[in-house]
């Protein structure tokens, strides 16, 4: 905690050649480690020739690796990582300022290039692994368009086709997040579409739907899996994908030690929890290792509180159960979250490794309630200059919290937190916010109860 | 030109204890000054005390000076400028390599922040003098909406009252710009309005009217003169935008210094002017004391060439003739640009510093069309993962341009543009364009002839 104020610049740059050369893997690190993914039918854990065709070669090596502690990044990827990378941690001095608060508080701000998100580190990743295959291109899903965003800029890089199935409500309510992908020549297709026969299904038992991520992700997992030179990819929840997204976590590392910080609090917002488990990663790995404590906690919106309300069993991952089940803090993939404009924090389940870190108590989680997350992006805003994404808000609220606490009890605590975004495509939900007509809606726990009914058989 | 490839990163960020402490007035360095504001009335040169009821007092000395070299930039400013600047400067390894050329591209980039543009550079300093001087708050008028952000953005951060007059195709077209200044608490009103005398005027003569910057200019004047407390303020064109933003030029020059490039050709879009005068200014200043060359390239879009097809001569800056009148390269006050997605670029006139140096033969112009700067754009997203304004995008087209030149002729030239913003809010555009639906409007000589027969009375 004693850190010389006048040497920390607002904004900590690293240098290009400070990109990390490796990404962390914290299982390596873990003794409980995450539940292997299962077959659906047969309860038997997933291998490497089952999830071939579904998944890059690669890419399923680095999802079933439970022991390797480093991976190497391949120099194509760390060359487009210079695009962007490394990525600015800035300590929020005029935010200090106006909570009066003794506190320290850091942000890793990773929404400084056009997909506005984090997301692009793991989708440079994934379409290079598919080029290297030599496929002809990928399927995904997005719901709030970041992911689709990113793996838009990253299959356009590559020479890649890039097929996205968008929440129809998305498609609709965020027509120029469309325009982007369509900019870097992907494909976009509402869903649930007529070009599958899950999406057909889905809208012959449910007319006016207007999508769902665990639909839209059956319906890419079904042209993956139907057409020759193509493979699914996903944004968040796998492992790989929190393997990935590492170089946040490590670069905000590298700038904490250069300045001779320790953080005292490391907080992320969580929906698949691809941008928390990133951040954390070596943060927890210097936990699990007893090198140093940490205080970690992640943040969901109280309207979809997977880790706060949820389960910790298999459940699926997809609407259609087309995907392989995995153990998780869930609401039961029938749960639908009350409307909510984080979109990134919609899904039903949360990452295994962050949901076994969970279960023994490394990690520790909160739920926050939207009208109070939007108060906290708008003081963010105003201070700090950024505008920031819903999803990040929710990680903005609750270091407000902790610094307004440290105010109390006149502590200096360093406080750190991921701020995965920026909200310039979210601007309806400020829109709403500006006219004081947003909602908290919280389900009920009868609402909770019931989706968790659907959950399917669990392995011995 | 040799410079040593591997050295240079892909982005440059220098420290943030070289943000400039000082501005630069390249009217110091320059023979033949930039003529005066005159009154419309009496035909006179304004003075400090004819300009008071309308700018701030310390902004009109910044006007009207033309001998001071160096203005220190208060250290309030420079707090501010630590939360956004240093701004990158890029180097476009991977256009290059698409385009195939020995040149060396950089972009001094002036996107990543919330505003998306450079505008922020000046917003944030007027917001301050305006505190300074105990005013109550500021009115302006937007058309694209980058200022009317910036200006937002900087009024919150000093507690001043932010009264934007927004131009009413832009108002509709782009409801998100608006939301972002109302998240930054100014508040926003469609141009022609009914609060407003010279608003009704207009409103009664053209009912059906979507407004032009030159009505919105008129109705903030209105407001700021007949208001106690509040003054009007401008993004562009003045002599102290100009001054303000050569934070651009002076940390470009900085950056290049340091790693020992020196620039060929320094190119910039130019609408009324701001971008380029900042990015050129320090270069200009070299060229002008014999100390270097440099050739400097306006771009401008062909449906709006002020320079390229304009006159220099004394004109309104606004429709309602309530402004000075400056001389300036312009295509008339009455000129209606044909239709083109760059809304930063369809003014009339031109900065009459920029006017001055072009008819000095200091700087040259050209002018493109839109469906190839929205190419070059294009071409610029899918290479270096910006996506950019645009405005921002004459200059890609240019530089892109001249790197192939280089290419025919074997030369490794080093080609500096400025990127002022990216392109979130433009989505409309990008969408034309993807839909290939984008249209190259020129005016005929009969428009322009027209709309220049308006000219008022110049002086003797």
């Amino acid at each position: 905690m004693s850190t010389e104020e006048k040497k920390i610049p607002h904004k900590i740059y690293l240098d290009e050649n400070e990109i990390p050369r490796q990404w962390y893997n914290v299982r390596a690190d873990m003794k409980n480690k995450p539940a292997p993914l299962l077959n659906p039918g047969t309860l038997e854990p997933m291998g490497y020739e089952d999830l071939r065709p579904v998944f890059c070669d690669e890419l399923i090596k680095q999802e079933l690796d439970n022991d390797t502690r480093f991976f190497d990044i391949p120099e194509e990827i760390v060359d487009y990582y210079k695009t962007y990378r490394p990525s600015p941690l800035g300590r929020a001095y005029n935010l200090e300022k106006a909570l009066g608060t003794p506190a320290h508080i850091y942000y890793k701000f990773e929404g400084n290039n056009t997909s506005g998100s984090h997301k692009l580190n793991s989708a440079i990743t994934q379409a290079y692994y598919a080029k290297l295959q030599g496929l002809k291109g990928v399927t995904t899903e997005t719901g709030a368009g970041q992911w689709g965003t990113a793996l838009s800029m990253a299959c356009a890089y590559f020479g890649l086709d890039c097929k996205v199935f968008m929440v129809k409500v998305s498609y609709e309510q965020k027509p120029f997040r469309r325009e982007v992908m369509r900019t870097y020549g992907a494909s976009v297709t509402p869903s649930p579409s007529t070009e599958t026969n899950i999406g057909k299904k889905i809208l012959a038992e449910h007319p006016g739907t207007t999508g769902s991520l665990g639909c839209a992700i059956s319906e890419a997992v079904e042209v993956a899996t139907s057409n020759d030179g193509y493979r699914y990819v996903l944004g968040s929840v796998l492992n790989q994908v929190l393997l990935h997204q590492s170089v946040i976590g490590l670069e905000t590392k590298t700038a904490l030690d250069k300045y001779g910080i320790t953080a005292d609090i490391i907080i992320g917002c969580a929906g698949g929890g691809s941008n928390l488990g990133g951040l954390i990663s070596p943060f927890v790995g210097q936990k699990l290792r007893g090198e140093q404590d940490y205080r970690i906690i992640a943040v969901e919106p109280k309207s979809c509180p997977s880790f706060t309300r949820g389960k910790y069993a298999y459940d699926f991952c997809d609407t259609g159960m087309v995907c392989p089940l995995a153990k998780m803090y869930t609401l039961g993939s029938g749960f639908i979250p009350s409307p909510n404009h984080a979109g990134g924090l919609r899904y039903h389940g949360m990452s295994p490794i962050l949901s076994q870190l969970y279960d023994d108590g490394i990690i520790e989680a909160t739920s926050v309630e939207q009208t109070a997350v939007f108060e906290a992006a708008e003081l963010f805003a105003k201070t700090e200059g950024i505008l920031p994404a819903p999803e990040s808000s929710h990680a903005i609220r609750t270091a407000i919290d902790e610094a307004l606490k440290c105010k109390e009890n006149g502590e200096a605590k360093n406080i750190v937190f991921g701020l995965t975004g920026t909200g310039y495509f979210d601007m309806v939900a400020y829109e709403k916010y500006n006219d004081g007509a947003m909602s908290d809606y919280i389900p009920t726990d009868e609402d909770i109860a019931k989706s968790l009914a659907g959950l399917p058989n669990q392995p011995e």
